[in-house]
């Protein structure tokens, strides 16, 4: 079977797996995502292995050339989450957010130094040194938001005061894990830092083990500075303008196209250029559509494919790179250190809300829609890994904290957040999708 | 640059360039897919090479699997014309398509028996021997009708009698093309027939090679028929209930989810079991679905990210792999058989069109629409290439047959189909588009 066939079949698998396991889990009062996940999860290594079997191994036939499966499912997987958090920011209310702004900040801060000195003592009980301690605790800083931000699009509640303060906090907590975690590489690892939240940093590294440490931080702080500020005033001054043109263009899907161009540009800036992740300079672009006269259009047009093709890829896959065996070897530690990851952001992040005025519930929703960790925990968990900072045995923590954060996180956001709202909204939903014969924000 | 930061900023690329030049040949009166062929092609090898460019090459960061960026441009332009095909099987009327049956058939009979013979004897007096001659006369009989069928979308005929005849006769084509390929390589390959069409033959070859020609033969056309019953009843019989059921699952987009799901079965089914074309089994997926009462809900959801994302990246593709430069070497013989191909498809088609009943003006339309050919010729050729049945140098003349007829069918296209009917759909599309605010079905 050549690649493209291999492609075809594993992309039918993926589908169906995710959209089946979804069900399952939401027939059992869980979230799609939850079970999306879980659903990669058998797939791979851990019990099926998929991608190790015959049917999905390397071509013998050279006439196509030849793309390794799981490479091209992680590129796939990488635009789901991109294109994930572009409808993410489509569905923010930034109004909302600019009310909980305050309470985001301090509420990302909490979320980046409990988990940071936490890890740091944990990792030190364990008998790791200090410098091994605060790569660990750096590694436990860096919130992933898309799974919380699936599950509330799921809950109906992105757009509430919580859910807006989840992602407000979690666009700052990318900014502020990204200077601790160039902070505690430039101090542990001699002089590489920048480099730990991607090869993008790389150059602002080398810069800074030259000229010392505060003009490498003051140097990534500008980077990212300029990109929000940019990325921000072109966007409000520009978008609708030009979409505007653009849609007067007679080639087929104009404004679809200038949507995927502004939404792949902007995440390829974030990280290249600004040095944060690219899912929040996706988010962003989403943000900045939504308040374009071609919103309605945009989700209508982005929501389907995306919802239907990219992001199950993206879920599957988060399983599909895991091997959940590991836990037995390092089984203490691996708890320890989930408990620490889990407690540092609930207590974190939940404790400054509440100081900065939301109430008990409110501010345990923050908490625990920040819990789960992803992409960036890994890449620089892996970066310690290739640089001798961290041992295998301590990247195999990282790695099973990451997925069991990934999947902690929508079952507990679905048991905090308020079930009447969900449900109400999902009779609307149903009421609404069967007036218009199309689907709309469920997901 | 890590490898997903260089394929966001290469599909930027390809979708800017790919919609500014479909924009700009519209703006010449060409049909936009000519535009966005050049473009691939002026970015290609023959000219800019951006994949060779220092930006798009190989990372150093080994934090992401890598995936070759080539192979996963390729990839998805594999999926962007699968996923082309079926919006095509969308639009095909199939009550018009049944009226020309019998046309499509016959038309596509010397479409296939024209280009052998006379292509065969081009070879002859190039100096080829006849198993050369006949192998090179089966990679011209190979239409691939994906930039007729985006033309036709573009021209507001896809649905005419003469659009629905070059579907259909591409559909025939594809099935009788095969036999033939078969037949050939049996006859100069030495019992590897079967193999020619891609791998997924390759075990009716190794069968037929130690049972004779006749049960090989017999063997490919009794998959192909299974394929084509099956896949026919069953989509029949099963897809309007099951969309229905499918659509009551409370996940994200369940019918998107399944008609991804059915197009890439169906897509791999044509290829792996029943030993044609990919694209003839999403073509025949659209066709199954637009017999369902979700038709306008899945054109709607699959239309946008389609034409926006995967269409542009296949129709660029096809430039990125072509060299241009190679024209010089050969350039007698390849211009000799650029004209047997096109003639061959155009007299051929159209002559048998036209003795079946089509009048002189619609029998060209026909010949002119099956005149490009695509993937299958190409994996024919190299197949040919790697068993040593041609040469390096007929290699390269097949390639730019191929690159050329891809990209004088769209412009002859829309010089043959009446003018009248485009500019005034293309008004009616216009102000449809401004007072519903979305775009549908222009190309």
């Amino acid at each position: 079977m050549n690649a493209i066939l291999q492609i075809l079949l594993f992309l039918t698998l993926v589908t169906l797996a995710s959209k089946g396991a979804g069900y399952l889990s939401t027939r059992f009062g869980q979230p799609a995502v939850f079970g999306e996940i879980l659903a990669g999860l058998l797939l791979g290594p851990s019990l099926l292995n998929v991608l190790g079997w015959g049917v999905f191994r390397a071509t013998e036939d050279g006439s196509v050339p030849h793309a390794e499966l799981s490479a091209v499912v992680q590129v796939l997987a990488e635009i789901g989450v991109i294109l994930l958090m572009f409808v993410a920011g489509m569905e923010t209310d930034l109004n909302e957010m600019r009310r909980v702004g305050k309470v985001a900040s301090w509420s990302a801060l909490g979320g980046v130094v409990l988990p940071l000195a936490s890890g740091a003592v944990a990792a030190h009980l364990f008998g790791y040194g200090w410098g091994e301690g605060f790569f660990m605790g750096a590694v436990l800083t860096a919130t992933s938001v898309s799974i919380s931000a699936q599950t509330l699009i799921e809950l109906k509640s992105l757009r509430s005061k919580e859910g807006s303060t989840i992602l407000g906090a979690a666009v700052i907590d990318d900014v502020m894990g990204i200077i601790v975690l160039s902070l505690v590489v430039a101090f542990v690892g001699k002089g590489t830092a920048g480099h730990a939240a991607g090869a993008a940093a790389a150059a602002s590294g080398a810069a800074g083990a030259s000229a010392g440490l505060g003009w490498t931080i003051a140097w990534i702080c500008l980077k990212m500075a300029l990109f929000f500020v940019l990325a921000w005033v072109l966007g409000r001054r520009f978008l609708e303008r030009v979409t505007v043109s653009v849609n007067r263009l007679g080639v087929s899907e104009p404004v679809m196209a200038f949507v995927v161009v502004v939404a792949f540009l902007y995440a390829w800036a974030a990280e290249y250029l600004g040095g944060v992740a690219a899912i929040t300079g996706s988010y962003m672009a989403g943000v900045l559509f939504s308040q374009t006269s071609f919103k309605e259009r945009i989700d209508r047009g982005i929501h389907p494919l995306t919802y239907s093709f990219f992001v199950p890829v993206f879920f599957i896959n988060i399983g599909l790179r895991a091997d959940v065996r590991q836990i037995t070897q390092m089984a203490g530690m691996t708890i320890f250190i989930l408990v620490v990851a889990v407690l540092g952001k609930v207590i974190g992040c939940g404790a400054l809300a509440w100081v900065s005025g939301f109430s008990y519930r409110e501010a345990l929703r923050v908490g625990v829609g920040m819990i789960s960790r992803g992409e960036v925990g890994l890449i620089v968990a892996g970066y310690g890994l290739a640089h001798g900072i961290i041992g295998p045995e301590v990247f195999s923590v990282m790695v099973l904290m990451v997925l069991i954060t990934t999947m902690i996180t929508p079952v507990w956001l679905r048991h905090v957040f308020p079930r009447v709202v969900e449900e109400r909204g999902a009779q609307v939903y149903e009421s609404v999708a069967r007036m218009s014969g199309r689907e709309d924000g469920e997901a």
